[in-house]
């Protein structure tokens, strides 16, 4: 497997995160799991936290420890699954089955470390939008 | 003005649209204003339209079309912003002021035949979530 060859990976249905690229470094060790889309119905209403954000110049430790909060999300009750993308602006939608949910890891002990840094290193601006999401539609999700 | 340059401009405070990319072509003529992040505050709450979707292989006329869908949409009554980044998976979340000014554009005689073409010939899939923005913080936003 060369390095920065991506692959999709399809996961039980059980799994709120379907499609994944899966990037190997040169030894072919799995070297990040990075989600690319939740294509799993949730009961409306859930919620969804739209965090936006601009970068600082550098990576500053922050591809490890964002995917250490990616994993610790998972393992949170009430998480349903995450999409993310960047090009100038970083936009990161979490949806989460209630308030209460969103709440707890907002104070999970390492997320607040994390978030403390983000605020002191990685991150020039940043908005969270908590919202409900009440209706959904989509188009050709059984191809993915 | 070398072609691709990216420039920052600070508009008015009026303007919900505060930090742009702009692109200019081989003779200096302003290509593409695209934008980076809204800033400015709503009062809450209003609502985003979460659009996550993954394109097909090439542009296809697609640039072009979701130029102009964005400058028709910001001229509809209700519209307040829009947010967008794209790598394997797109997400352009747009901000309204109400439910009826969603609808209003989703109608839209224009917007109705891009979002034909989009689901022809653009998009492998999508999915569209419309949530009530209930809470919202942010970090740092007076220096953008």
């Amino acid at each position: 497997m060369q390095s920065g060859t991506k692959v999709s990976l399809f996961l039980s249905p059980q799994l709120p995160l379907k499609l994944f690229s899966l990037y190997f470094c040169e030894e072919g060790q799995l070297l990040l799991i990075k989600p690319l889309i939740i294509m799993k119905k949730y009961p409306l209403p859930y919620y969804a936290v739209i965090f936006t954000s601009i970068r600082t110049e550098g990576d500053n430790g922050y591809a490890d420890v964002s995917r250490q909060m990616m994993d610790l999300a998972r393992q949170q009750e009430g998480f349903l699954g995450v999409e993310s993308a960047r090009q100038e602006l970083g936009i990161t939608v979490s949806y989460w089955a209630s308030l209460e949910a969103i709440e707890a890891w907002k104070n999970n002990n390492m997320h607040q470390i994390a978030r403390q840094k983000g605020r002191e290193i990685w991150y020039r601006s940043f908005r969270v939008r908590i919202a409900k999401v009440e209706r959904e539609y989509g188009f050709r999700e059984d191809l993915l």
